[in-house]
């Protein structure tokens, strides 16, 4: 099983996505968020741009994201995983854009399963690719088309869960995420403390989804991107 | 001063390098083998193709570089820097062509300056480009597209030094390059060890090589690529 990991979506390789798996990672918040909600029951349809979400308002959709890490108007919640609580998501479809995370799914439209992963769910989600026994693409989102610090230790933990379970080559930049996550297991909040992203959060009031966005493996869910929606598998 | 760093040669933004300094490092081992040879006295001429190379044999150039990490038929020199000694490169002009380095070189064609670095010069590149006080952007020339654990810590490591004179913004993946240095300071080959790249070099007998590659700071020379040829400054 081979590895490869796109630092951010600018950096994807469409056509090397075909028949793979891919893992899509928005860790700060993106994925985080639709981990979340799908885990509290939601059905979440991503879509890229706002004036699209809001078409489905009409039709009684919820609608979540953020354009600059903010709530967008007239939309229902915005990027904190911490809004998608069960009493407010459950059963419900919330449609679902932001600036990097939405933008990496669509691209990786040529992969033959799109899953979304974060700390959250980490071991979760290798539990399930190790299964599909495919060759495996770690398709980080970035900001504005360039590495995340957050997205890279997240890939990182990914990749070092897979080591442990399955037999796997991995690439020089999936190493380098390796041996990041693995020196800074249990003190990821040191490392992330130097990512722009992180910073500019914590800039806006978002500490605390940080703190939460860097829990591991606390939810048992796999969501999964097929025929315009993500849901559980 | 703003920092960014790209991955690899194919991850180059050509428009982004306009007007702005720019790093190349391909530590396994162009770069590495135009130090040595331009420190040594010779002049580099690098080319793009094996063709191009042997038509300036005739004129009396001697011709350096490699094909799979292996000297290249009809070459005088292959691809280790311990062959471009003083006694057989002084005053000699050398057309050198290899696999990822000296493509790297003329996909950064837009910048103002194109200085080589490595290991072995980090130091003196770092003390001009201050003084050049423009916006750097560091290409590793990656391996066959794909970033190269040998050319990221080499990143780090010259990032480091910037931070160290400089005051400097730098991007996610320049920290993450610089934190991989700092960590592994003194012991890089603990962490060169998992690089794809290095591990085939071992396989072909070049572990001399790059122990030599991994020296630092012990060459004081700033090459750089201008009209065609690489010369000291």
């Amino acid at each position: 099983m081979n590895i490869a990991l796109f630092p951010s979506v600018n950096d994807v390789d469409k056509e090397f996505l075909r028949d793979k798996d891919v893992i899509v990672i928005d860790v700060l918040r993106a994925t985080s968020v639709i981990t979340t909600a799908i885990y509290n029951g939601a059905t979440v349809f991503p879509v890229l741009e706002v004036e699209d979400a809001l078409k489905f308002k009409e039709e009684g959709y919820l609608l979540g994201g953020e354009r600059r890490g903010l709530k967008i108007d007239g939309f229902d919640f915005g990027n904190s995983p911490l809004e998608y609580k069960r009493e407010f998501v459950e059963g419900k479809n919330i449609v679902f854009t932001t600036s990097n995370g939405t933008r990496a799914i669509y691209k990786s439209f040529n992969a033959k399963n799109i899953y979304i992963g974060c700390m959250l769910n980490g071991k979760a989600l290798v539990k399930k690719v190790l299964e599909d026994k495919r060759d495996i693409a770690i398709v980080c989102a970035g900001t504005y088309g360039k590495l995340s610090l957050d997205d890279f230790i997240c890939a990182g933990k990914i990749i070092y869960e897979l080591l442990k379970l399955g037999n796997c080559n991995i690439d020089d930049i999936s190493t380098a995420a390796y041996i990041a996550y693995r020196d800074y297991k249990g003190k990821i909040l040191e490392y992330v403390k130097y990512a722009g992203h992180y910073n500019y959060l914590i800039s806006i009031g978002c500490k605390e989804d940080i703190e939460y966005c860097f829990m591991e493996d606390i939810l048992d869910v796999v969501p999964v991107f097929k025929d315009g929606r993500i849901v559980k598998i």
